[in-house]
């Protein structure tokens, strides 16, 4: 549940009764998000945030929000927490039964403060290959938008706590993403990412560790990948905005235990 | 604008203010939707719609709505229209910030009166190809889930008013349907529809046209369709469950005039 939520800028008197039944983001799924690390009174990556907003934005016709408006919703939800996780939604607002946007609609904002996730026990991080497949569509690849059932269902496919996150493939069976990271893996120093030409989400946290590779002289490619990439590779992470770069030890039957690349990249991060 | 809503049997105090902040529906459209047409106060295929949205709900791991209460909101609603759209949304409900659904979700059942849509003016029906596709993935195809941003991003395509809805491709350029809408052609006498085994809705008028078809001894056939299908076919129409079967007269460069195949099975819908 949220600590504390605005809509539009405003505390909802009922969370429960807050949004409008018309609203597109419930009807069509029209609209976006951002989950962002706040830790120590300040959102990390706050900046990157707003520019894949305003990409997704600008890329689903969407009127951007203000970005001032939003800053100040997010300094006034920040200011009650230590550390947790701000997440933000945009949708185009309320409309008419139609999947046509209209020029008319105002878009809704929301701010919300949610409790940080527990810290990992250990440094275990168990991964599975999901069945649920990713669609392929150049349109919706690299935005962070609305329409979220493939993950929804491919993380509805295990039960078992040990296992964090799954990859999983898109409908060709190229390696795309986990459910809610982007994957990392390295291959003879080269580190290596799936280019997401046609899905998945272009990640905060995969911008920020694609610049600091780049920084400490690492080579990067990113290009399609393939399970037997990640099969072969010396180590595997995934990133994501909110828990930073995490090492995979294991993947079904394959055992990785060293990760120098992934430490080199953590140890730069300030995270 | 609605009408008239109820969620969960209740009708809101402020439509503008009813839904919860932490809806699923609104934050991974993690929901199905119906669609019907209400005439001379009954709503039509109507146990149709029930079943495809039960198939649906089947599909999400969604615990379907109680058919007994859905009706009685049906009903409510039904008395004070004599021609209108009932929609009804159903969303696995408020959940906590992950896609992993929860048992504990308990589902939110939205059910709106909207006006119905005004008659046309005159029997021209001219359809454009869109460009944005629709990605491809079996385990969503055939249901009316809220994932729909590649309805909206396409509808947006086009500002003209004459032109009524447009035909969509998948990524790899099969034909699937309009953008709200199924589609049917005539070939040799035959009566062809996408099969919609990658993408696209299984639509209850669709369903209710092969059965009919089949009453009147039209052949027909459930396959894989390409633009060239289209431009080959002696007939093309559309079909929905709130407008029935409608014959497109033009589309691009090209004109149809007769119907007779269409002409007949709109005569046996009684609609």
């Amino acid at each position: 549940m949220t600590a504390a939520v605005l809509i539009n800028g405003v505390s909802p008197t009922d969370p429960l009764q807050a949004i409008a039944v018309e609203d597109r983001g419930l009807h069509y799924g029209d609209g976006l998000f951002e989950s962002a690390l706040l830790a120590q009174g300040r959102v990390r990556l706050l900046e990157q945030h707003l520019k894949r907003l305003a990409l997704g934005c600008e890329r689903l016709g969407i009127a951007a929000p203000d970005p001032a408006a939003l800053r100040s919703d997010v300094q006034r939800l920040s200011g009650s927490a230590e550390r947790a996780v701000l997440k933000n939604v945009v949708s185009r607002g309320v409309g008419p039964r139609s999947y046509r946007p209209s020029a008319r609609s105002k878009i809704t904002r929301i701010v919300a403060l949610y409790p940080a996730p527990p810290q990992p026990a250990g440094s275990r991080l168990a991964l599975r290959w999901c069945e649920t497949r990713l669609g392929r569509n150049p349109r919706l690849a690299g935005i962070k938008h609305l329409n979220r059932l493939e993950q929804v269902l491919a993380q509805a496919e295990w039960q078992d706590e040990s296992i964090i996150d799954g990859l999983m493939l898109d409908t060709e069976g190229e390696v795309v993403s986990s459910t809610a990271s982007n994957v990392f893996l390295v291959r003879g120093g080269v580190l290596v990412t799936p280019d997401l030409r046609f899905s998945g989400v272009l990640g905060v946290m995969r911008a920020e560790v694609l610049r600091l590779a780049k920084e400490l002289g690492i080579a990067v490619s990113e290009e399609p990948v393939w399970p037997r990439d990640v099969e072969a590779a010396s180590e595997v992470f995934i990133t994501n905005a909110v828990r930073g770069i995490r090492s995979v030890t294991e993947l079904g039957a394959l055992r990785w235990t060293d990760a120098p690349i992934a430490d080199r990249l953590r140890e730069a991060l300030d995270f």
